[in-house]
């Protein structure tokens, strides 16, 4: 995922696409972590409602499974089908695409991968087990990453750095409140090596034009020690697979 | 970490220690979501600084291993040891004590797990490579759970239950800023099923007994729709592993 931010920045892509936050696993703490060091923005998002299948070889049948490829995410995700069919060993792949080629290339009726409804169509596997994930509410959001910020739309993505100290997270929200502005995520990160600040990361809801967003700014600048804009989108609706 | 909750609840065993927090990969969701729909409380908390080793049989040097075992959550925190060596091919086992077990009872010196110095030793492995770890202020919170609660203690879990209209969130944390309570985490979560509601996770760090906890829920039932503590305890320290 490190990649996808060093491409963006370097001009050798345009726009990137990196997980931010998973329905079942919570927030992906790494990708925020590269958005707080990096001068990259948010552009956009968009929701997946992610489905896992076991997709094995024309003819295996799950109870033929020993072995299954997926990404460790994936297998998280699938955890209680895991639990259920304990004979099947579990092996780590990059990705769940990577997954199902490595599936069709082995035509192994002992093997299977979890991976997406697609990447089994495209390498010509057959579903062993249908939607296995734990979670059929299951969704991953993503963040699409350029180089430039917007300055409209209807979603801002934020981090504030405050003192440690009581009621500094209520002094911060108080200009979010009195705009009426839906806050629709806060996460508290304590900064690795200091006791003594703490980041938020905060999504609005709001209209934002650059004279509200102004006045936002200005008001979260006087209660709070730093505060970043991770990005300024239109706010995705969710998309199955 | 269901089957402990399933032990302590049933009396099969007095207390249970179970992971809610790591510095790099976040909130342990899966527990926090156990805890919700539990009648277990948090009775103390327990911070582990892990480190992880490569573990290998005596005589086997890192440029001999082809294979190493582990858990997904330990892959995840040494993601660029492992990207760093990409001819090692990682295997998932459902812990790091037994990935140590099974390359000391293989005895394979193209066989490595990633595990801990105690584990190590136990199994009598020598350390092929020294705390694999991303980040070396890596550290693991633990809670350990029981059937009552305390009423005493300086650290509280509480779980509220907001509407989700604009400045809700603002409005509940007043009882708390406005008593000077240190608030030590905070974060959302989506109900699943329900985009009406939003249920946000707590630490507050305060010198807790009968009367200024009975004052606190009080306040908080005001402004929210459900609150539940998941504990009262002891603020616990970092222990290196």
């Amino acid at each position: 995922m490190a990649g996808v931010f060093e491409r963006v920045k370097n001009s050798l892509a345009d726009a990137g696409v990196v997980p931010i936050e998973n329905s079942t696993t919570g927030s992906i703490l790494e990708t925020y972590d590269s958005f707080i060091k990096s001068k990259l923005n948010i552009t956009g998002e968009i929701y997946l409602s992610l489905h896992h299948q076991l997709a094995v070889n024309y003819g295996s049948k799950l109870s033929d499974i020993k072995t299954c490829y997926s990404h460790p995410q994936a297998f998280i995700q699938c955890r209680q089908f895991f639990i259920k069919n304990p004979k099947i060993n579990i092996v780590n792949t990059s990705d769940t695409g990577t997954a199902g080629k490595l599936v069709a290339k082995n035509k192994l009726k002992s093997e299977a991968a979890v991976t997406s409804n697609l990447s089994a169509k495209l390498n010509g596997l057959e579903i062993g087990a249908k939607n296995i994930e734990d979670n059929d509410k299951n969704f991953t959001r993503f963040a699409i990453i350029g180089r430039n910020r917007s300055e409209s739309g209807s979603k801002i993505t934020l981090v504030i750095m405050l003192k440690h100290i009581p009621g500094s997270l209520y002094r911060a929200l108080e200009p979010i409140a009195k705009r009426r502005i839906n806050l629709t995520k806060i996460e508290s990160r304590p900064i690795l090596g200091s006791i003594w600040e703490y980041i938020f990361i905060l999504d609005l809801e709001m209209e934002v034009n650059y004279s509200n967003l102004t006045g936002l700014m200005h008001d979260l600048q006087k209660v709070s020690s730093q505060v970043k804009i991770l990005g300024v989108y239109q706010k995705g609706k969710i998309n199955e697979t």
